[in-house]
């Protein structure tokens, strides 16, 4: 049962898609307090708190204070409030083994502007959700187990982004790929190596001067028959396309963007330039529909060069800095020339500087034309990548309505989800990320980013074999799949390193499971069920169960353990049931064995992976292949575990 | 048996106190390369890699690469190469169960400039020792055991510092209080909770204009009736030292400094100017035995007024800028006026006021006179905080001979261990640095710092009064045991939070253990042996032993496992042989468990800790006062676990 409650004046979001009428009682379940803008619920000892999207931390939120406001942060520390998306769903729950029958309750928080999620952070008991403007549409759900609300809430919200198939397929990025040159390289050594392939992605370097949807025609000469040519070799080109459009007089999209008044503009009428990877930029206003369209019809210059994915970027929008707030910059910094800089001085110059990106204030400097109101960005600062990532969706609706696109986002809020997926942005080379990747599954797939994975082997910092290895282990289990590195950082595409051949057995692996999580996926969007989830998602009644927060159920018949710490033999793993556990070295290489409900030490060395299967499920693998076009259904052979 | 080796002309750091001749023949077991000035041992897939002190990631060192540079850097993510310490010991060993009989080999290297360990980084199977200049002395450790090694290094570099009693009492410290009336506060505070307590740290705002042996005399008025009062209250103010030297006409010191010629000069002759928490000043050079005494014996001033004991800090050296690379840093950003920042000048820009402080050119700028010679700073770059730990140590045995001063520093080296303890510097409120704190404890004692401990509860970041619950379920069994938190971070005193029992309970059992603690401590000290150490060390032939790093021995006979997750109710624990289980509430209210060898899920609240008891041994368990002094030995009580 949903119920919404109207806070205020909510600025509409276009997040759920159903029209439910507001209550006219005020909200129950939670306490409201319109003084201190804020609603609150008391959580019982055991509550469990889950979802807020691809938030930093646990499965269970509980313990720390998130600020929903869409960030170009790339340093995910434990100690950061806000990536780059904002996902206000959550569901608090409890284990009903022996308890008062308590039901779960979900609560989705429509509120384009910032929102504080304190849960139990500054008291370990009460969960605040504190507005900065008390206007919003706060929908309560009750329902019989955690999956109900789920399904529930996703029905209200619509139906999940499906890419094409290929999309499921590995991927090789890395930031950037200079030349053509370069990318076939990477084909070759891939091929080379006998690792399957299916992408391979154009950060920002492919684009002149980073000028969105125009080709480095000295490094990428051709490009139209370069993208044949690697079609012809199976291979996916995905672009990166940027939220930012450089000021370059001739620049068409820059000169159009002007004459069509698309742009953001100051307070005072004047368009606002900030600046991203070209320098200066102007933001087109993707709230407005005619701007949104126009953009969205821009990616099809692409896709006629026969371009059929994408990623967009720095959508939060990422502002490294407007040309105001720079000149204040300089300003304040010639200010402390022949001083002696000491504690307080020395680091608030340096904070001057180290603030310059991003600056909150920089998000009031300029305006929104949002169905037909002239709205300040902050207050609708979360929605902006999502309506980007709709400028796209919506054009390929119109340009190709019977073809999947592959399309997917860094900033995003709930309506998004129908457009395109996730990945979680620049995450590092941290073993502890590998965890995190594992953790933020299941709130992405409860608000609707089924789509989804996070940078494999990290982005930012240098990367080990093992890590690159035991992260691969994770990551053939969710539905993206992209190995992504960082300029500067270490190199980590797959055969680079010593084990060739272990990366291999692992791709296949993915190749192999292909039929069994294609399915999986499209369950998941077609019933508004889960496709990752935790074990107390599917064993209510196991207090145990509720207490793991490193394994994961892909789809209801197996059950996922990877390895995420470093000079790791193997690990705990807790079986909510008896379960058949396979242990691969390969597709062709692995051993079977029951293991009991309960706790176990699981050897798995650097080359193996374990999943376990549960008592009447069965596992497909399919005969690898090297393209996911190439899998042949009929090569499909069962792994059972018979009730 | 002990090998040295003398490459190229090594400056003596005074790290070993036993005269061994260098060998005449070349090193074995390590292959030499001149020109690649590189040490290189392949590693069997079975070598485990301990040591390098308080350096990030795990107790096994493999799969990462070091950079022995004394470096502050409050950021210690896992993706880091240098922490605040130099400690170049380390131990490769493997399991001898059904294999080669192969024996453990220790190394030692002994060089003041940088070193860089990469173990198993850029080769999973080879660990390299690349020295900046191949100047130094390396000692090869061969024994029966890994605790053999320890027991052999430990004896050629000298005695481990011992503190007072009361140090090991708990310690409450804050970036800072402010004033008397603050100190007086927390205090009470922790009398009305009935928290033991011995100790208040004083962090830089004691002092008047972050002045060395200076007090801010409005803040502080009284100093020296304060510390009495304070002292009648059972409770020792430790203030802190740190390493620069303000330039001010005026100040004594500075003063004294300037006109001995005491102070680090550039190669032209002029003192170098670089700035800390006061801006610009001079730092003393250490390494000029002259120097070290001078500066030394102003810690008098402070023992004069009743203190007894200090923390020294900054002493990297840490330098927010030199005036010389400051005017420098203004003139580039002139440069950028009225450019479009594009990414590269942008981060560029940025970049350029980010590594201002501790820049490595800076470290290039000046010179020691040490030993005679004057040698560029870089070169001896980790042995300065020793040395000034050193200048303290000797002035108390100068001073105070029979009285045990507290002495611990930021920065370090080996030789330090002997004038005094080390803390882990600015960590973080991560739950991850839980974890790190017991990492790091191995392999400082390993290379003589016996006295140590980290911030509980974490320097920087805002702590959850659970995360500061389960740090101190680790810290009541390490040596330096010290609540402290920085400015601008949520207050984590004890008595701030909601369960204040909950930590009484933690910090009364701390006092109870302080019989086993102090003759643990005591033994480590006298016998060269470990204070905490991991299963492996212990249970030489138990594979699975060999793979848990997240558990200790304290001492010989009790185990820890301290959880170190948010929203666990419990951990798995490794028992290497049948153990006895105590599950401590309270001193008074516990639980015993006799378990098998194996693998256990241990069920722990937040309210409870688990220790291990070995078969044969025996816990005692005092009576817990408010003070260390005010344990009385005839309350022990204890608990065994008879074989």
């Amino acid at each position: 049962m949903i119920k919404k409650y109207r806070f205020g004046n909510p600025i509409p979001t276009d997040s759920v898609v159903i029209d439910i009428a507001p209550e006219t009682a005020p909200i129950t379940i939670f306490e409201a307090d319109e003084t201190a803008k804020r609603l609150r619920y008391n959580l019982d000892k055991k509550d469990v708190v889950y979802g807020l999207g691809e938030t930093i931390r646990g499965i269970n939120k509980r313990g720390w204070i998130y600020d929903s406001w869409n960030s170009d942060d790339p340093n995910h520390s434990e100690d950061k409030h806000s990536l780059y998306a904002s996902q206000n769903f959550l569901i608090i729950a409890s284990c009903n083994e022996g308890a008062t029958n308590k039901k779960p309750i979900g609560i989705y928080v429509d509120d384009p502007g910032r929102v504080t999620f304190d849960i139990g952070y500054t008291d370990i008991d009460v969960f605040d959700i504190i507005f900065e403007d008390f206007d919003a549409d706060v929908y309560v759900i009750e329902g019989e187990s955690v999956l109900d609300i789920v399904k529930q809430f996703r029905h209200i919200i619509g139906k999940s982004y499906i890419p094409p198939k290929w999309a499921f397929g590995f991927g090789q990025c890395r930031w950037s790929y200079m030349t053509a040159d370069e990318i076939r390289e990477v084909v070759r050594e891939y091929k080379k190596a006998g690792i399957p392939l299916d992408s391979v992605y154009l950060d920002i370097d492919y684009m002149y001067r980073y000028k969105d949807f125009t080709i480095d025609e000295a490094a990428f000469p051709d490009f139209e028959n370069f993208v044949k040519e690697m079609k012809d070799e199976g291979i996916h080109l995905v672009p990166i396309i940027d939220a930012g459009v450089k000021v370059e007089d001739g620049y068409d999209i820059y000169e159009e963007g002007m004459e069509k008044d698309y742009f953001c503009k100051k307070e005072n009428g004047e368009v606002l330039t900030a600046a991203v990877w070209p320098g200066r930029s102007h933001f087109p206003d993707f709230l407005n529909d005619d701007a949104r369209k126009w953009f969205g019809d821009k990616y099809k210059i692409l896709l006629d060069m026969g371009i059929e994915g994408f990623w967009n970027d720095m959508n939060e929008p990422a502002i490294f800095y407007t040309t105001d707030h720079l000149a204040e910059v300089f300003d304040k910094i010639d200010s402390y020339k022949g001083k002696n800089l000491d504690i307080q001085s020395f680091f608030e110059f340096k904070g001057t500087v180290a603030s310059i990106d991003n600056n909150i204030e920089d998000y009031k400097r300029f305006y929104h034309d949002y169905k037909g109101q002239k709205i300040r960005h902050d207050k609708v600062h979360n929605i902006f990548g999502y309506n980007m990532t709709r400028a796209a969706g919506e054009a390929f609706e119109r340009i190709c309505p019977d073809k999947r696109i592959l399309m997917f986002s860094r900033s995003s809020y709930i309506g998004a989800h129908r457009y395109g997926g996730v990945w979680c942005g620049d995450n590092l080379s941290w073993w502890s990320h590998i965890l995190l990747n594992l953790q933020q599954m299941p709130g992405l797939n409860m608000s609707g980013f089924v789509f989804s994975g996070a940078d494999v082997g990290g982005f930012g910092a240098d990367a080990t074999e093992d890590l690159v290895m035991r992260w691969t282990q994770l990551a053939i289990f969710l539905p993206l799949f992209r190995n992504h590195s960082a300029m500067g950082t270490r190199r980590q595409e797959y055969y680079r390193f010593k084990d060739i051949q272990g990366f291999k057995n692992l791709v296949d692996l993915r190749y192999a499971l292909i039929p069994y999580i294609y399915d999986t996926f499209m369950n998941a969007v077609e019933n508004d069920a889960m496709y990752a989830m935790p074990l107390s998602f599917i064993y209510e009644n196991d207090e145990r169960a509720w207490n793991v927060y490193d394994q994961l159920f892909i789809g209801d018949s197996i059950m996922i353990a990877p390895v995420y710490t470093q000079n790791a033999e193997g690990r705990y793993v807790y079986l909510p049931e008896d379960m058949k556990m396979i242990r691969f070295r390969s597709t062709e290489d692995y051993d079977e064995e029951v293991l009991e409900k309960g706790d176990h030490y699981i050897q798995t060395g650097l080359n193996e992976v374990a999943i376990f299967i549960r008592k009447g499920h069965k596992l497909p693998l399919a005969q690898p292949a090297m393209r996911i076009a190439d899998i042949d259904e009929k090569t499909i052979k069962e792994i059972s575990y018979l009730a």
